[in-house]
């Protein structure tokens, strides 16, 4: 099912949808950044909440029920978190979907529509969980609100793929040399800001510290002027 | 002003509140943290967004209006992105508080409504900005769509300040302990997660790093079980 009739299927079951939740952790978590701050920006009337599985499951917001729409994401469709996240707005009447690279994992069975994104395929897969949540995010806005940029927005996110690749040839090169130079840095900081913020954040824990093991945190740039980065300098490296 | 009574102040001006904003920077917006906690998972109508100021002044949330309160902070009411983001929301006609410890600071210039704070006097002083924030909060999900706990938080508020200096007179001696054993420790991650997670934040850039310039990060602890702490046990140390 194409993301935007997920959108009007769910607008026929429930045209009063009052609130939208992304639900994940870790990576996906982050990966659901983007279309939570789209739509935190953007929405006049929803409601809007991002969160990590197990403050959604142990603390349910008050307001998920019958006008929510909930979409969880778990790369393999196993994080136990998140699977307990799906069941749990499934049984509270939430509209959900669930976003995963394996259309058959535990994340989808209680879900009411699954969205499968490539992964390993390329660079640009790698972006397509990512970038098929925003556009989720775009339906639901357009879909129940109105959204002035809806064709500028679906022209431009065809062309995303192709510019990804191209820009990852173009980068790579830059990329190794950074690698080369700062493979010893005691501590590398990320920093980032609006729709890319968990950018920073996942780069930080899963290719920094999980993969690389190198220490490393993140913050917005928009705290860079207000005191921890004077430190900075003396011990470690930062990229923005 | 008592802050039932600014409450009350905004609900004869306006009763259709439909939105609450939480904006400041660094220590200050973790402190804004718990209130935005607290009413993003009670409230079943109302938005609520935890904003880095410079985000809400140059990507400002389209639902900012005369139906949204918004909440800035400043300890000493001179970080420029705040005192820009309050005279934003007031020229946006939103219902605007600034709580601060400075009540002549530029903080204050546009705002409807001044909080004061203490910060200096003691340990349960410096959590005074916390926790007038989130009485903030309660009151003002009391007054726009009720709380069955209103009158148990505020029995509750008023013995917190006691609680906290009689805490800290116990965990000093552990606190110290702790620093001792630590204190060339390459890395400190600090971990926390519910209405706390952003107090492992501001523990991290501004006790840490700004104040120590001891390396840091911290993380919501809904990730400890997601790949990246695995890397911790080699080199550093966590708290949380």
């Amino acid at each position: 099912m194409e993301l935007n009739q997920i959108v009007t299927s769910i607008q026929s079951k429930q045209e009063a949808i009052q609130s939208v939740y992304f639900v994940g952790c870790g990576g996906s978590k982050a990966d659901l950044y983007p279309g939570f701050y789209f739509l935190r920006s953007n929405a006049k009337k929803l409601i809007v909440g991002h969160y990590t599985a197990n403050e959604f499951n142990y603390d349910t917001p008050a307001a998920v029920g019958e006008n929510s729409i909930v979409i969880t994401c778990s790369l393999g469709g196993n994080t136990p978190e998140t699977v307990k996240a799906t069941s749990l707005a499934k049984s509270l009447g939430a509209h959900v979907i669930a976003v995963t690279h394996e259309p058959e994992s535990p994340l989808t069975k209680d879900a009411d529509y699954v969205v499968t994104h490539g992964f390993f395929e390329s660079y640009s897969a790698k972006m397509d969980k990512m970038t098929k949540i925003l556009t989720l995010a775009v339906e639901i806005l357009n879909a129940f609100e109105g959204y002035d940029y809806y064709e500028q927005f679906m022209d431009g996110v065809e062309k995303i793929y192709g510019a990804i690749d191209e820009a990852t040839k173009l980068l790579v090169p830059q990329a190794k040399a950074f690698g080369e130079a700062y493979k010893d840095a005691p501590v590398i900081y990320v920093m980032s800001s609006g729709a890319t913020t968990e950018v920073a954040y996942s780069f930080s824990i899963c290719l920094l510290l999980e993969m690389q093991w190198v220490n490393s945190g993140s913050f917005s740039d928009g705290e860079f002027f207000h005191g921890h980065s004077k430190s900075w300098k003396k011990t470690s490296h930062s990229c923005s």
